[in-house]
């Protein structure tokens, strides 16, 4: 069964009282970087700081209450392990999350005070299959997969509903590309509406670590069937779009979601109304410098 | 001539069509962190990173055809030698700026890019008034005062304004308290509402920049006959308030804006409906640090 824009939109019905309705953040200097007049959906601010609790919530709440009961699993050392994590808590009800044992203290603490359970791993992917299984059958969980999954596509899509709610006549949004989660979900959401998918050169090595993987079969269907056009970006134009949309616009980006503005720089769109979806801001600040001027 | 509601509301129509209407921001954990439900005037994302654009503007554009031709003068190393220029470019008038050598090379680029005309100065008080009485004289320029000035003042107002007309029964505002102009102007414009001003303990040797001045008689005077109260917050939480607003709320907010942030956790409002005026972001992002985990 297909996800369809009536399924986005039951969707956001249902996540309306957990999530946050997100402003759309306009800079006319960005404007003047990027050449063209932009909307930006600014998922930075979300809960937990990034997109994915909107899908991981309407996964959550799409549950039977029996299937409820038994908890919600998933392996990730990115933001879907803390979105699945508020999502369950949100539900009251457990949280079975396998972690690569790389994954940085600051990630495992977040998800440690949401409450969720932690299953370390090895760094490989088969490993974390593994050890997924493992807690699966344990727990009789129900595994929530981070894109490839129709409740949390439509649930994503939300974010892109909200976007074209807020502003008439937008000739293109432009999403980031990982998984394709996020990029499936806006195309379904915003029919209409040209998308532009903004993936890095090398996925395997990119600085934005939320896009380190690729599509499913899935995601790739629902691009292909809406007609969504990549645009790829390489890693200095990725950090350079970083820089000024800190610089320029003030807002704290992480690199998975400053590829989206590299890509619109890049996609010569001068003129057009271009929706960007900011996707995240997890990322650490350092401290800036502490300026002493004598007055 | 007292400053009042009606000459806030008069700046608010003049200024439109030059400043932006900035968000009212709202973070669940920034609600928790300082205890009480609070929103954002986001004017860190004001044009020019901060509310001085505000000001600047009512002011320049308040000048008659004839005062406006022999253009705008003031002495700043700060906000308002920006937004002065930005103001008279807007107007397309000139502005002559009176900074002190020791301004950064940021701001004076800034400062420069706008097309205003510097002259350079040594630090002291003295050295900067006695430059700009020089530019005066040259010019027949009319001095815009960065804070002592009511149309200043009534600009600066206009932040306000727009949160009050955003956000209905808003307990207090809390506003950072420098010169005076910004909290001058809130006082005026939210006249129903609680204010409390967020001063540094030390104003000469504090890390908010924007704030290492005094009153004048003037804001004073409006501060008094609005039961203005006033919070001083020590440098530690200065600086403990803006790394939290960046790691909780991803603000990226200057030290002079962090300081109402940390005046609202000393202040004891827990469960009020507090607005914060976000009042500047002119702070010099470090790189983050860049995080290559292996997935």
């Amino acid at each position: 069964m297909a996800v369809e824009l009536a399924d986005v939109e039951r969707a956001a019905v249902r996540i309306a009282p957990f999530v946050d309705h997100t402003p759309v953040l306009r800079s006319r200097v960005l404007d003047a970087w990027l050449g063209a007049e932009c909307f930006v959906k600014a998922e930075h601010l979300q809960r937990g700081g990034a997109f994915k609790f909107r899908g991981a919530t309407n996964a959550v709440l799409s549950l039977s209450d029996e299937d409820a009961r038994r908890g919600v699993a998933a392996h990730s050392s990115g933001n879907h392990a803390a979105a699945l994590a508020r999502a369950a808590r949100a539900r009251g009800i457990p949280a079975y999350v396998v972690m690569p044992k790389a994954t940085t203290a600051r990630k495992r603490t977040a998800v440690e005070r949401l409450g969720a359970e932690i299953t370390w791993c090895d760094d490989s992917l088969d490993a974390r299959r593994e050890a997924l299984q493992g807690v699966l059958t344990r727990t009789g969980a129900v595994e929530i997969h981070p894109f490839d999954d129709e409740r949390v596509i439509a649930g994503a899509g939300t974010a892109a509903l909200e976007l074209v709610a807020a502003v008439a006549r937008l000739d293109v949004i432009v999403v980031p590309v990982g998984g394709g989660g996020l990029c499936s979900g806006t195309s379904i959401a915003a029919p209409g509406c040209r998308i532009i998918g903004a993936a890095p050169v090398d996925r395997r090595a990119t600085v934005a670590d939320g896009l380190r993987t690729g599509c499913s079969e899935r995601t790739s269907a629902i691009l292909r069937a809406h007609d969504v056009e990549f645009v790829t970006v390489a890693e200095s134009e990725i950090e350079d779009a970083r820089c000024s949309v800190w610089e320029l616009a003030r807002l704290m980006v992480e690199p998975s979601a400053a590829i989206a503005f590299g890509a619109t720089r890049d996609a010569g769109l001068a003129g057009a109304r271009v929706g960007i979806i900011s996707s995240g801001g997890n990322v650490a600040p350092r401290e800036p410098r502490v300026r002493r001027l004598s007055l």
